[in-house]
């Protein structure tokens, strides 16, 4: 595939490209081209033109576009979801359930802008300056930030997309999208669709190539007002110094490692199951699947074993049957993943590597491994484990992005607050207990953006300004707001109220 | 006097000293300790106990702790205006101005705090990552950030620490005022009374020192969670890149360049009293006082004129009724200025002597001197400079921190407009206008974070969300929100509702 | 065409019906029940039921509902169109403007109801009544109201009945409509959409007859918990004082007078032709139509030929190629009525006849006329009325619900705010001005729901809170807001946050 | 003391007086004017000028004159406590009560007028009539409703006052007060010292009276836009159908019969000792307090004995040493009541007649006289019944007015429902459990204004939207809302953001 800049698909200046790996089979899919610096230049240049022609379109006729880009996007959607699910590697279930989910984020912004009211501050409540406020018509305004710039991970390319470029879009902006290196042909496809239904083609464009350079070059260009980046949270800071030298806005998702609480009272198989779920989906590669695993000691045995006993159930591999199984999930109205799903590959080869790395690693430090501890190529087979020790890097901020479940042992409450919040990240969490007032407590002390009592922590409602505290973001995303991708004017008519 | 760490006051531990003059008279007012970088540390490990102390008082409490302070306040009213007045070399007037906010801006911060509710989502609104979220409790909550740096600048001592450190403590942080280092004594005797009201002595402390070695310190604190600071664009873009690092939220609120539009259709004597006005004020050290006059040429020569007229009234120098202008002042209880005041000096007398340069500069550029253009010491007569153009700096971002009226012709609204956005600063501005929408025009198109039809840029409303767009500044300020001094936690109480 | 109850379509008990005709052409078009008190309390004893089983259903269930009746809607749409511009004898075009409007209200209330958050007040921000509230979690929560009484108005069946089920499904509520007793068969049909689209038979029912005898039934039946009525003053009057006696809410749109202001500034053109477009609309039979044009009398003269210039040329008479319009319309994507569209029939001969009748007694009290005045069965010929007086009917609480321009003279601002506010409706009303100052001035003044500058008095938006004040009605309605359509619970977990 | 009109202290033009009587020594305190029709009419003249006057002030000098108010409420705190207290013939620790809460609600609603924004709906989002709204500016203000009278009942004649007259004063309205024809005396102080701060003289006026005389006549008058009453249900409804002709908002906090309801896993101490606390207070005049103590027959017998041994515990009297009490309570900081304290007496013999009369009923529809049931004068002793059966006329719709406790036992947490539900008046109401979900549970189906889970149903936050549902009320009061006391204008700017 191409890039598309000013509307144009088009290769890169020098016209080198970057393959496109099923992680799964090692197939290549595709090629995309590795932009160049004047590229990048040139994208930008046009978005600062695009923003001004994109805010100019009245809302009612962005929200056409947005409708147009739906009907678009559902009548291609086998093809879409199929070229997502080669390229990630992973389980067609978790490609539907992204785009189920897309397609109501999209217009879901559009309602949020609709909603973007401005406020008319009461007049005369305090002096000001001169002593003479009474008669000022005072207006609270919202403006969009300019041209932002988009950093998809490579998870959920489709979803992520969607939480980065549509609140962009509708709040006016001109976006200019860094797909993920490994997976970026759903991210293309999908700009094309909106290009399609109407949004002008300098207001939305995608330069591919590598983050390091690629990205890198678009966010030092001054023409770029802000950014919306999910990924790693050495890469988020490295952006945020970027930013902060042009003191323009960031929203950053990044790195978690979400602990899950279980106390003594909690229902032991629904935490195990809760467990399972949490960290199986997306083969273990959810920013807020929880990570770590801290349980009573006096629940420990138990619940590993009704772990493991599901884990050992997982079934790990590679799914032909695509087409049937999209017949399935699109013949009946409710939107729940597939059953029965296999866990596929990790999104490349050299990520898998990490994974094993990263056990072995726990192993060294002491770990028990109870299963697992598995990789061919880019798969790695679920990992259970046990003996876990506060003192050990996986308990604090090495993330493992892979199907791995480390089980740690604690006493009292305020020690599994603690362990919880021995961790520089604060995504997200959870804890299981029948003891509701219990729950809450740790809820309200364990250091994080979100905290999930009796679910698991992959719990994020499209409404919920979702967002990481600590080292796991800057800002939050949801439909409730656009705050994050525009700024305030104060406009007064001084006296016009007389 | 003394800094104040742990609720006590203290030296600085190598007991090194700076003076604090008063810049119209150049006589020594009193020492400050220079911190040590042991010292900083101290303070911050304090505060993360302060904080979680703070934090705990309910808000009612707090409520009652801040009447009390105001009391006290009003008690001492007097001779803290006339430290403020003195140290700041200003005429008390401005003092009395700023006191006069500040007291409402402290109880200001404690009923946004009543009003920061959280947010109980609609359960079942969209499924969620299991499809079954009508049964649960969604609950959006606010946080306190932590430990905040409150970077008080030089030109408005009291209000602006009011504006850093009511939202701070009222959201429940600790906080940790760097005050300005030239005239940091009415900080220190605020916090003193702050204190003695009953905000707990780890949970506000007070600093003193330069900023490049003091505040750095501080900064660089991985204790320090957040950062609000008034200043320079200089040292804001510094401290942002500072925060990035650790993904701490800044509020910064810095230079600005504001333009002052005169259509031809303008009331001319209104605008030239209302460019007086704002630009007189605190001798021009005000960040929101009108900078650039950009005049249409129709009215250029009228403007002027009647500008000249009424800055050549402007009489400098020092008063010594300061009692005398309180009694009249405290007498009658509406809240405006007091007339027939002289300007006083500015900050420091190297303040001063880059005004005379830029001023110099803006001459060598071209520019004629219409009037003033002399200093004495930290004195800078009012001056006017006619025959200003867009190439020269202080058009651009030359902000002159002082009496300094340039005078720009333009001939059409689009010319307006861009001069206005020539800079890279975004801070205020205003235009003048019979022509309400042309004049709407104008504000919405002029970039930046307030614009005012018919007033002066000097326009602040303690409920408006105050701040800067471009290089002027990150976030909002203003009693309508907390949410600049607190961060989101969503919890859940999953299958709640059943 | 049968009444839809418990979601079967039923005859009336009695099996006494009534006919529905064409008033353009004096046809009938079909017949409807005529209902018993029987099967009015039938309903009633149904919707208890069927509003428990409507508010169990996730929202995001509900909208998938919703979704599918637009879907068939827009399968049906010339069907219902066709019928519905048959029922009430106007033109096509007014027809296609109110189902272009449906087919986004439905949704738009979906969207505000998930919206519809609760909220957690801040504990300890007061002691209470025990002192302690520090560790209350304390919720303010919506709940639907019960069953609601829809009362649709003859002026516009299908918008009105969006605006009356829209809002009260999507808040939980069971729904009885009362459709208007000339034109009933549009709300027939869209209710049996959304019931074959999911609504439950006994949360959405439609009741036939006369609104004396039906709709009073209904409204003193004690299981009818609210009421949203659009239609007269006088029965809004009547039904609130129904309600009253059980304290159930009511959203009334009543009556208006809407007065259209002319300053001397005004661009004379422009004013005479939003005064043409604001009366000829759906013959004149608009609740916000302009209904009393108070000119300057230095420009009244010229706004007068004007006027009648556009008057004049305006077509009665009866549309047969009413698919040939819907082809054209359907054909482009924006929503803006059709061109050369004639002014239909009145929604019955007696309808023309007490229009005949007030422009006589206006004639009777000194007016003159300057055209129309003619009537043809239920057809009204355009008519303007000069020389109308302050002391005349028509300027005060007679409204007239028909094509007529009564036009006043004024010579001052406070005259024509007098004159505007000398009715005891207040609904809308707009005033035409080169001045906007002025404008504001005039709008803020004059005593109404709305006020427009600078356009006719016919502005809705759908997120306008719309609504009236004086004896225009009670409450408001809009996409904006849902707490018409709910009540408040306050919900306390007492000491849940320790 | 006199009434006060148009700012003048009067007697009636008939010079017709009631005596004021303190209820608990039948000693009479003072005589109060019985207005004439007269009287009142030229009250409401008076307001409708008064209310112009008063609107014009800016809200910032209203400010001022609500913190006059509150200096001089301090000042003069102990004579209108004791004057209270003896009106009354209740607690001086009640008293203190109502007075701290008030002089916290009357500043609380001046801050809730400086946020009552009003909005920019975001242009152009639809197309409404004419297609072309997306340079419109849209706003939706605010305006006060004109004159409110405030209706102030005998239970709380000086916090009810507050919950009244200060919001409809800080959101720019009129008001006349109607004080409680038994107890107005502390109403008359508290008015003459909003006039002497500053209120003028015809935006607030009191007049004295029957209710059934001099409020109907008020009500009835068609310059009388809004009314706020706190009282019985069946005048509530009285009023309801007064306005209803005028379609004149009303907020009606009327009669309560709320359950008490204790689960079987409940903390037996805990419940009995809030059951007492709820009832005991006001001598159980108090409109939220439990009446109906649905308790689960397992633990009824163990909740009834430890009740019985608290309220036996209760000392009945009249309290001479009201200076010493106040002495000791405002002798330290925090609110909360006086211990130790005596019941007092009913506000008159008949009410202590009537409550005497419910309880025999009750005793002669089977219940079983526990403790208590002595009247003495005005007094009537603490009354436990026991054997309370759904059927009685307790346990619906008689609700008394005094310290009785009547137990009801059930069996499912279904029945508990049910009998809380079986009652036409829904105020407020509570439930003791461990299990806080199932806490939940019951507070979702209780339908009442308000419900507290393991506190009293004694539970009123000033911040709280407090009203009730069914027969206890229209509308609610608390500090976060004006919207009560406004009504809403749509102004449009057309055509003015091109």
């Amino acid at each position: 595939m191409q890039m598309i800049i000013g509307g144009r698909k088009t290769s890169s200046r020098d016209g080198k490209t970057i393959d496109v790996i099923n992680p799964a089979n090692n197939k290549k899919l595709d090629t995309i081209p590795m932009a160049t610096e004047e590229d990048v230049n040139e994208a930008v240049v046009n978005a600062k033109e695009g923003q001004k022609e994109w805010a100019a379109i009245p809302l009612m006729d962005k929200e056409k576009i947005i409708q147009t880009f739906v009907r678009l996007l559902e009548e291609r959607k086998r093809e879409i979801i199929t070229v997502c699910t080669r390229e990630c590697g992973k389980h067609v279930a978790t490609t539907i359930f992204e785009y189920n989910q897309t397609i109501s984020v999209f217009p879901g912004y559009i309602e949020a802008a609709k909603r973007l009211d401005g406020q008319l501050l009461v007049p005369g409540s305090e002096p000001g300056h001169d002593g003479k406020t009474a008669q000022d018509l005072i207006m609270v305004t919202h403006e969009p930030l300019g041209t932002v710039a988009a950093i998809v991970p490579f998870n959920a390319p489709m979803l992520l997309y969607a939480y980065k470029v549509a609140p962009a879009l509708a709040a006016g902006n001109a976006v200019i999208v860094k797909p993920p290196t490994d997976n970026p042909l759903t991210d293309i496809l999908i700009t094309e669709l909106l290009l399609k239904a109407g949004v002008p083609g300098n207001a939305l464009q995608i330069i591919t190539g590598s983050g390091s350079k690629v990205g890198d070059w678009l966010l030092r260009n001054p023409g770029v007002d802000a950014v919306s980046m999910t990924g790693s949270t050495e890469v988020g800071v490295g952006i945020a110094g970027i930013m902060a030298k042009r003191l323009a806005p960031c929203v950053l998702e990044l790195g978690g490692n979400d602990p899950f609480i279980v106390m003594p009272d909690a229902d032991i198989d629904a935490a195990a199951a809760r467990a399972w779920g949490s960290r199986k989906g997306n083969s273990g590669q959810i920013c807020i699947s929880s990570k770590r695993f801290i349980v009573h000691n006096s629940v420990k045995e138990a619940f590993t074993q009704k772990l493991l006993e599901l884990v050992k159930g997982i079934e790990v591999g590679y799914d032909d049957n695509i087409e049937e199984i999209m017949d399935e999930a699109f013949s009946h109205t409710d939107r729940t993943n597939a059953k029965g799903e296999k866990m596929g590959a990790l999104i490349s080869e050299k990520a898998a590597e990490q994974v094993e790395e990263q056990v072995q690693k726990t192993i060294d430090q002491g770990a028990k491994l109870e299963c697992g501890g598995r990789r061919e190529g880019a798969f790695y087979w679920p990992t259970v484990l046990s003996g876990v020790t506060k003192d050990m890097d996986v308990v604090k901020n090495m993330e493992i992005f892979g199907p791995v479940w480390p089980i740690i042992g604690f006493d009292t409450m305020d020690e599994a607050i603690e362990i919880a919040n021995a961790s520089d990240f604060g995504l997200s969490g959870c804890v299981m207990t029948k003891d509701w007032k219990l729950g809450m407590h740790v809820a309200r002390n364990v250091q994080s953006g979100g905290m999930v009592v009796n679910g698991s922590s992959v719990y994020r409602n499209q409404m919920q300004p979702f967002g990481g505290q600590k080292m796991s973001g800057m800002g939050n995303e949801g439909l409730t707001t656009l705050h994050e991708m525009t700024k305030i004017k104060n406009i007064v008519l001084k006296g016009f109220l007389q």
